[in-house]
């Protein structure tokens, strides 16, 4: 049985990850999807909220009963180690993505050479997609139902009611 | 008549800028140059400063009637829509400014169709300037009369003597 | 009136072409897409093939009343004064034609101050589309029609069998 | 069991190449390594001189039982689909490449939703390598034992020999 | 007698940074390697410690009596000209190096015409590699002996240890 | 004393080549400028004349006597070696360049580790000039006075007169 794992910051997940879980489900018999824990970066959401909507929304995905949504801290070659992965999978977007996750990758290599980044491509209606201009368009109420699930566009909305309140 | 704006952050305003504003005011019957307030942002000029040197500098260009000078927050989109203008004016150097511009495009896109943004070309002296570049010479005292204008460049060495007096 | 052309090889005319057209239309008065002739190159199609399939397109649109279409040879800039126009208009879609485009951009500036090379982006379903890949798939016998109207499809299929044919 | 294929010109095979090979192994059950047959192109080596060195090359890997060599002429896509490959697995190395690749496997998309592009990034030595310099060094009698197993120096060797003397 | 500085932030010095000082001694007489000093910034390691551990560092370097090492706060080109220097010596690792690393020195340029920055490659085990990186696997207790010298991992160890006892 | 090849093409020279080769001289003692011989490119210019052309514009730099002027055919590091020079210099322009350029850089220190490849940058007015788009310009009779010195210009004007004879 192959496992990947697909990690990332997910604040929040969009329809460009979702679109590249469901890829790699075609690709690998499990999928991982685990939350990084950072505790040098502010998230807008907390790490349980992430990985709620997560698992909310690969539920409606075909390959459902196959994906696992988790959180970790650490070094993430240490993390695939113990999920005995063959694969760390990537998103590809645009130029700027691609060097900085050709500088983990070969990192990551150095670290554990058993363990291959696999880069796969979102959609192109995904391509120029990232949680932070989610946030930016939430923020200023703007309408973010083509970048995000309905749940996590009424979380995002929330979210930034609580904001205001204070 | 064709309206178009031209939004940033101007902190402060450079050469680099005034050139995307002199070509566009040859494109389009009115420009509105307009100052996004960020309040998660720290600027080394308020938004009033800002305004003030940017009209300052405009009234020297030939075309100095037909630009407007303002501030916004929020969208784009919807300010762009407020004003009835066909076009959000960028300046295009570098191409990691391209990806970035892309990026905000195809969301603005997605947030009004109806919006063209239309990417400009600096003079290539101006090909890589920037404002953070010329607020980090101007904190070393450093010379930066080929960057700014006259007006601009006062007012960074009065803000930076200000700083070193706190 | 503030005219623009549009200059390009056309070989054949495409989806992501017609989408900048459109946009273009929407900013400025009247448009003239102009298929450069080029003694050195061997286009698919000729110069006169080129020009109609373009006509052809072209009047599907709604601005079609204000767009011309018509072939040169020589420099652009020449080109563009002759015509009056205040702007050369350019789709971008990915990082490697960014550079090319500023290169003549910045030449064609050189050789004439009053002509702004106006930047434009092409709908994201078109971002990696172009007429070399079209013309590859239609070789193979693939379906293109994702990528070119009706017309530009059967006249590709056509092509193709004479070509085998001989 | 998940198939992927491997298409290319590999004109002739380097080092690179193998080493994306040996990676894919890892992660599909069954690698189909295919010479794209082009009509068009003057390549260095015939299709079946390339397929020879191919399938000498992949014998010395771990999993050569598990690795077909072949070539192919047409739509990628389409053999692609005739093979129920899950993948085409392309090797990542600069950002040149990257640009390239996308159009491409946005094009193959489009034609065949259900087969995925995998890009691998192939060991930091090869970055920057390809089969077009290995020709060139060779041409100039450069030892090119860093670049490619000894099999293929060696009839490198004899080929650029056979062209001088004619 | 041609002198070059080498100025960087080191925060720490990595196999990468020693890689290019290494082959900077081959084309200069004398090197100097100075670690900016940027107020605004919070570094891992203090100015001190970077220096000593540069110095310790490229103590074993074949041409080490012909380097010092220095740190400096202000302009780098107001530095280079105090100290007599021809070249400002930059490694370039990946495109987006390039383009910030252009623009500090088109704007180096403006300010002092007589000084050139001078572009060198680290060898390609370096090419992904920065300091960044480095403190990122060290937090985390990753392995850091192919990125830097033993004296700079046990440094970074330390340092850590004392963080994580706060 | 410190030797340098600068490598290229020159077909013809350029003000952004002049300007490359008048940086160098204030780096290294000697500086080879070598026209690289390349039986299967079709230049505009011969080797015989591009050679003289070079040497009639370096006459007018400053250091004119520690500049020479000649061909090469082979290997570039073979042709450094035998010259005994410590660097390879090359200009930087974009990011196009930048990676052939980074590729080639590799390739020569896998074949000779003694020779750095060192890279500089024109002046931001030579930033997207060329030669191909210098001899575009010329063919179509447009003013090429901006981009080389006014006996290449003259050359030019000539070489395309014949062409148009013939």
């Amino acid at each position: 049985m192959k496992v990947a794992i697909y990690p990332g910051t997910f604040d929040p997940i969009t329809y460009g990850h979702l679109d590249i879980i469901d890829r790699a489900t075609r690709l690998f018999d499990r999928i991982i999807v685990t939350v990084a824990r950072n505790p040098a970066k502010q998230p807008l959401f907390s790490v349980d909220e992430r990985v709620f909507m997560i698992r909310q929304c690969v539920d409606e995905l075909e390959a459902a009963s196959r994906i696992e949504v988790e959180s970790f801290e650490g070094l993430i070659v240490d993390y695939a180690r113990s999920k005995k992965a063959v694969a760390i999978i990537r998103g590809l977007r645009a130029v700027s993505d691609f060097e900085y996750e050709f500088q983990m990758a070969l990192v990551n290599r150095q670290l554990s050479e058993g363990i291959a980044t696999v880069f796969l491509m979102p959609h192109e209606h995904y391509t120029y997609l990232n949680s932070s201009i989610v946030r930016e368009v939430a923020l200023f109420g703007g309408d973010v139902s083509n970048f995000v699930p309905p749940l996590v566009a009424s979380l995002l909305k929330k979210k930034f009611q609580q904001k205001n309140q204070n």
